[in-house]
């Protein structure tokens, strides 16, 4: 029997995880493994790189979950500073250049093929942008790139433009360096990712930090100094001083080489696949991570989310696939945790403007509790907000805004929406109590109660 | 329309919440409410004595939740240090007792009865077990007890009988009052509320902590000195020098009331009831709290299980339907989390010994991961043990052992196993992933794969 040959396009999470499986299931003579990485890095966290940045973690070497040379210990062929340029699916193979190597270029052939192309960061095209100084923070060169901005420069105002995750989260990093930090967000609120009266929350733990936000507000450009560093960004309101610059608007899915390909994208870019993650209408081709659009289980509809915790379990649905074993990644219900300081921040399940896209007609309910015993030391507000369908009572997303204890909480929403619980059996959920951990209404129920009062009242 | 009356025996969580709910409902000309309570303390947290003793928490006061005062202004007509000393259920009335007024007794009519009697502390009847200087922590009168001894004493090595939650939370209390602390358990490792493994990790953990910890042994009295008090507990095994003696040993239903009245009891001799808290084949006694015995949802059986958050659910639901509304309490799943100095301890579900009791076949998986991602600040080992159905996969129990964060994650399990999920199933859940909170794979996700692999082993 001849060696069956798996290529893999992408180094990080996705692809490595899917690589790694595959290879726990079949030995180096029945499966070949050739991985493709255009970066200097693999199998690393980009989730930890804001705590590298703000000196809570040692990096890089600490972010990265595997080296290139213990991939390559367990006999996968780990090409590094190899970029992929085409895909050619008709005759099975995919053209490389090597980066390093003068730009040499080649073809391999696979059987089975995984994209794991990851995300780009989104990055407007405003005069300046492009300045030393402005920094995306997507990839440990980009963590180090800034890193080495930040050593070298003495100034200490930074603007962050962008408020949700990366940019929160940046903020904080920069406040811990002792940076006067300002970050601009165009939306109404901070986090977008939460409904404005919970993002209303976080903009004034964030202003209570020392970090101003200023929302809002659109970007225009970046202004240079005569050595053409960034010294200001500029919005249609104003200038703001900056000694550096940082990015967190996000990102969106890397699928040039794919559509280059014909294969299926769907509204956000991402690469639409089957419950086995295999690109729909393909035998062979596989995609996961930040490449893919995901079910959404509460809306039906695919979404674009890159989160490593996706890409880790895509990778090792594909590779057990791929290697003679079944498993599926049965979608996400949209769940996410953050924090700024000591604020934190949890999604899960469906915003108000997200479930009315999807033809949902639902009430919310809205509590601030604390997150221990009231009597307890360190017992401190938060707030749950949550939504419920109308009629059916079935939950369709919570969003937490609060300090220690609050963000994880999430996860008991999340396990409600996989279940199709409603918000009347989720209050009698026989949760952990104890004084240190919770009040005897854990403020998840005490917004569940008040959400089922409101799918009554309701009424059909 | 003739004003109902609303007999309410007990005034602590359960009785009370029932009390206040039906009021609500209900006002004063249409529903009368009288509760007697023979303490001297309403509606308090009894889960919060260990941090009152440990000096974390101002009491009595801060661990009541509303005053006698407070349940007077609402209408509720609220009798303290009165007795109840007889039910008559053929002539709807309840005999009292006023502990402080010459035992003056008198019968008080209901249309509907309400019994939240609450439990009592196991005690074993040993020698010098009832001496000056041993001590219940049940109640806030206990507590107060115990804290009068802890001020009078000049001596500092404290025995805890028991090495359940009470007798866990109690050690750390006394741990940081500064005493010598010594556990004395029967079983063979802490927390028999966990399967012995898992008990193991504790009794390791508290050795840690300087807490002694002497499994296996049986306590066969107190020792006391000239003056009558308690100065030494005696064991199969040798003697254990004491200037306190705490008793955690847990508690039993108290249902003498209920019992001499003929109303149904379990095997753990609590009330057993309908889903609407109706004590079973009555149509106007209601019982809820720590003397009652509730169905766990897993087992398919009634248990005794005394918390507080059960007890404030209860009362809920005598309360919504007393008062003319609907509600049920549909069952457990057994969580319970505590912590004993930085050690957090939980369990949901069944442990190894319960499911085969249950009649279930099932496998186990115990897997060490961190609460966090590896390279963050504060990342710290935690345990989790599953076990899960053979052939059909689904959740049967839960243990975690850990430090900060691993606690609450029990609730993720709680929820999954009421909504009857597989291990399978869960490998896919949606849980909110970010370096500060969980590593990529959440320790409970770690276990579900290794689970679900165990239950794919076992076979039919």
């Amino acid at each position: 029997m001849a060696t069956e040959r798996l290529v893999v396009v992408g180094g990080d999470a996705a692809g490595m995880a899917a690589a790694s499986q595959a290879r726990r299931l079949r030995k180096p003579d029945e499966l070949a493994i050739t991985a493709f990485e255009r970066g200097h890095f693999t199998s690393y966290s980009a989730c930890g790189i804001p705590y590298w940045v703000g000196g809570d973690v040692d990096g890089p070497d600490a972010l990265i979950a595997r080296t290139a040379e213990e991939h390559r210990a367990r006999d996968i062929d780990l090409r590094m500073r190899t970029e992929v340029t085409e895909l050619d699916l008709d005759r099975g193979r995919v053209r490389t250049r090597e980066l390093d190597n003068g730009g040499r270029e080649s073809w391999t052939g696979f059987d089975n093929l995984v994209l794991a192309t990851g995300a780009r960061p989104r990055r407007p095209g405003l005069p300046g942008i492009d300045a030393p100084g402005v920094h995306g923070v997507q990839t440990l060169d980009d963590g180090q790139a800034l890193l080495d901005t930040l050593d070298a420069s003495s100034g200490r105002r930074a603007v962050v433009v962008g408020a949700g995750y990366i940019g929160v989260e940046m903020a904080e990093a920069l406040i811990r360096r002792g940076y006067e930090v300002t970050v601009l967000e165009q939306s109404a609120q901070p986090m977008s990712t939460l409904d404005p009266d919970m993002g209303a929350l976080v903009h004034e733990a964030m202003c209570g930090m020392g970090i101003e936000t200023v929302c809002g507000t659109t970007v225009t450009g970046v202004l240079t100094d005569t050595a053409g560093r960034a010294r200001a960004v500029t919005t249609e309101d104003g200038e703001y001083p900056a000694d550096v610059v940082v990015l967190g608007l996000g990102v969106r899915p890397e699928t040039t080489l794919a559509a280059a390909a014909g294969l299926p994208l769907g509204e956000s870019g991402g690469l639409l696949t089957d419950l086995a993650m295999r690109v729909r209408g393909q035998d062979h081709i596989w995609a996961g991570g930040d490449c893919v659009e995901v079910l959404d289980l509460i809306s039906g509809r695919t979404r674009h989310i890159a989160l490593g915790t996706h890409a880790n379990k895509h990778g090792q649905v594909i590779g057990a696939n791929v290697g003679g074993g079944y498993a599926t990644f049965p979608g996400v219900v949209g769940t996410a945790v953050s924090k700024v300081c000591d604020l934190e921040i949890a999604r899960t399940g469906l915003l108000e403007r997200e479930a009315l896209a999807a033809g949902l007609r639902f009430v919310t309910a809205t509590v601030e509790a604390t997150n221990r015993a009231g009597y307890y030391p360190g017992a401190r507000p938060m707030h749950v907000k949550m939504l419920a369908e109308r009629r059916t009572g079935r939950l369709l997303g919570v969003q937490i805004v609060g300090r220690e204890g609050a963000g994880k909480r999430v996860d008991i929403a999340a396990v409600a929406l996989t279940a199709g619980m409603t918000v009347e059996r989720m209050t009698a959920l026989d949760l952990g109590y104890a004084p240190p951990f919770s009040p005897v209404w854990d403020p998840v129920l005490v917004a569940a109660r008040k959400a089922a009062g409101a799918v009554r009242a309701a009424g059909a």
